[in-house]
């Protein structure tokens, strides 16, 4: 069966963590708003039966999901990236709520008084918000996730194979990356675990392929990670 | 089985929401930092294996739980506060994680630049925040959930019967009503059947007799929802 997913077609955003576990599966998937346009996406959002707040979300058959982890909840144990045992699918679930968390406090860097507002209309907040965030927010965050790295002989975060949590810690690594490069080149040394698991995860054939192919959408200035150099300053 | 709640002791905040789908279940539950204090629930958080972020997380037998959506996924179906089908979990989950969202942006709007600061350390930058909140972002929100209960003849957000769901938008509702009191004043005539939810719950004979007990905690200027009269101005 095919997915359709619907999200903004011109940043990886929230989408990107549903778009790695679908390549990673080799699944069968159309980035509709890409194709097609963004219209088919926002009538799904004005329906009044089950209709997304926001995008990411997924058709998979009958089945409308929405909200990133949601989605990745229900793709981990079709395509055999998430825990077997129910214990196991809510831990993954857990971490995965706990990156959405992180995400939501990445994209409140460059933007922390509103949406509606253009960055350049909120720079004062978002220097002061960038410096409390990278000083605490970051490494508790890093930290949490190398703590389950490091307990882990496997070099995934759970168990003995890649779940859809290591996939969206490497999407994590990569925004970080290009979002506050100075930090993060001080950050091997701290989080060398994490900085493994991306490099591993960019090896593996799939996502390697998928890395290099035009599906993969350039970070860009639109995005939740965003290159402002004034914000690591 | 008992159940243990961890969560901080003088608020609400995010525990509210389990603390409401235990007590509408009549479910035996410890209510754990308020009883012994929060060095036992610190001491789980430092733990390396499979420790959770932050509160509210809940112990369940062996299994600990955290993210405050991930508990009522959890406990919905073991105490019929949960659709009963695979799509029906997924759309309540769905919703209560857009609900962990419109959570995450009220509380901003007294903490938009960090944590670690005090509302009299940010209060620009909240005034700020919290005017595009009101303006924008409240009515998005409640909006959305007010079309599902229009289009339901059962006056619920999913199907026949009560979900957790209800009863999150329950606190949503009550905590709007004390944070933003003159904004909420106006909605019962837009969202009148989400104001008409949050009356029949109360009623419900568990809610009332949990309102009304000391397990209760009242509203404060600690928790996710404080009345600030400046950011309503």
């Amino acid at each position: 069966m095919g997915y359709e997913l619907y999200y903004w077609p011109s940043i990886q955003g929230r989408g990107e963590f549903v778009r790695l576990a679908l390549e990673e599966s080799s699944a069968a998937y159309v980035d509709v708003a890409r194709i097609d346009g963004i219209a088919a996406m926002t009538r799904l959002m004005e329906s009044s039966e089950r209709s997304p707040f926001a995008p990411p979300f997924l058709r998979a058959g009958k089945l409308l999901i929405a909200q990133s982890a949601n989605i990745l909840q229900f793709l981990g144990p079709r395509h055999g990236l998430a825990p077997k045992s129910d214990a196991g699918k809510l831990w993954a679930h857990q971490l995965q709520l706990t990156i959405a968390d992180f995400v939501d406090e990445i994209h409140d860097t460059h933007h922390p008084i509103a949406n509606s507002l253009y960055y350049h209309e909120q720079t004062v907040e978002a220097a002061r918000h960038s410096k409390h965030f990278l000083a605490e927010r970051l490494p508790k965050y890093l930290g949490y996730f190398e703590r389950f790295l490091s307990a882990n002989s496997s070099g995934y975060c759970i168990g003995r194979t890649l779940t859809y949590v290591d996939l969206s810690l490497f999407q994590i690594v990569a925004g970080l990356n290009y979002a506050f490069p100075k930090t993060m080149a001080k950050a091997s040394r701290k989080y060398p675990r994490l900085i493994a698991l991306h490099a591993r995860i960019a090896e593996r054939p799939a996502i390697a392929a998928y890395l290099k192919s035009p599906r993969r959408i350039a970070f860009n200035q639109n995005g939740i990670f965003r290159c402002y150099p004034e914000l690591e300053a």
